[in-house]
């Protein structure tokens, strides 16, 4: 029964894996569709979406198997339960990059404002986000944890330069504002994004420490 | 046994409530304080969200101790691990309502824009979903969690007359680009608020549904 537990659990860790590998190239796709003005692109992610939300469900029923029929302790019960919250930071990374899409399609009907270089330096920053947190999470590393939280500080002072920038475009030329006002909601999508994997970050940080702290505890009650 | 895991569910309600309120009174003071031109007031809300944090971790401390020690199936299993999804939602929206007050401590630096009309109606909607999700969730009351969704367009469609107002201001009078940007800021954070409390929501439905579905199929075998 122990081997066929940690069978289930194998398999819940690469479900995991597989939705935020979904969850990067949704990232991606969004992104790409506004630097390529590719609206067909843009239309990938709303399929994408729709994959992700199926697969937060079914990973949400396996997570709810295991309680019910493994009623698993300590720090097995953290991993599912870390799971389950993780999987809706996901998905509604899943609905950003579609708000990133909803955007493009619009900006790709005008002509483009502004070389787009701070948007996919983003949108790179918080792929990478979301691939090492998953990373994280499943091999228990705090170290990768910590990086991805200071990235999100990389993240923050992108979308400030790109706030900045923009401003003085809408101030210096109002016809400039309605796209804008679009492209600044596309770096603050991913803006968003990069707080949702920061999040897992804190919790898997929080998960790693707390195991440290009791594993200590455990060691100085066998020395007492 | 039975009585006193009864009890500490109970508990766990209470505490929901408890923090929702909490929640509900940072949106208030948040908004309030840019209405009222109070930056004291501002400043209240970040020792609330402090509140809302340890919240957050005590009651998912129960959280895990419910479902290591009592094992609860099906009904229950399902009731405590929203919970837990529901509480990262309340700590967000805590998130939400500093943010608003930090804008709110910039803009009563400046002379007032404009007057405050659709902004605070917004805050009011969101409140009212805050306050009624969460009597939903721990009453299972599937009809109240889809007014709470419905009460989403409601906010949605506030937040767009604000754009447009907002944006017509900045075209017009590019002096004031920098205070709509800031408006616009906290009308997003209050649709925000809105979209966690939709999601609680989804939630409450989709628990409630899978209940009476199952209730209908436990039914059904039963007359078979």
């Amino acid at each position: 029964m122990e081997t066929h537990f940690q069978k289930e659990l194998e398999e819940l860790k690469e479900n995991l894996l597989k939705m935020a590998a979904m969850v990067e190239e949704a990232i991606r796709d969004s992104v790409q569709s506004l630097v390529k003005r590719d609206s067909d692109l843009a239309q990938k992610t709303f399929e994408f979406e729709d994959r992700i939300n199926k697969m937060e469900i079914t990973i949400d029923d396996m997570c709810l198997k295991l309680l019910a029929l493994r009623q698993p302790m300590a720090v097995d019960l953290r991993f599912i339960t870390s799971a389950m919250k993780i999987i809706t930071d996901l998905e509604r990374m899943g609905d950003q990059a579609v708000n990133i899409s909803e955007r493009a399609i619009l900006l790709n009907q005008e002509p483009q404002l502004k070389p787009y270089i701070d948007i996919p330096r983003m949108a790179e920053i918080a792929q990478s986000m979301v691939k090492d947190v998953l990373d994280a999470f499943v091999t228990r590393d705090s170290k990768l944890a910590r990086s991805v939280c200071a990235r999100d500080d990389l993240v923050d002072g992108l979308n400030d330069q790109v706030v900045r920038e923009l401003l003085t475009y809408m101030i210096s030329e109002p016809k400039t504002i309605t796209r804008a006002v679009l492209l600044l909601i596309v770096a603050r999508c991913l803006e968003r994004i990069a707080d949702h994997a920061t999040n897992i970050a804190e919790d898997v940080i929080f998960m790693v420490d707390a195991l440290v702290i009791k594993h200590h505890a455990d060691a100085e009650a066998k020395d007492e």
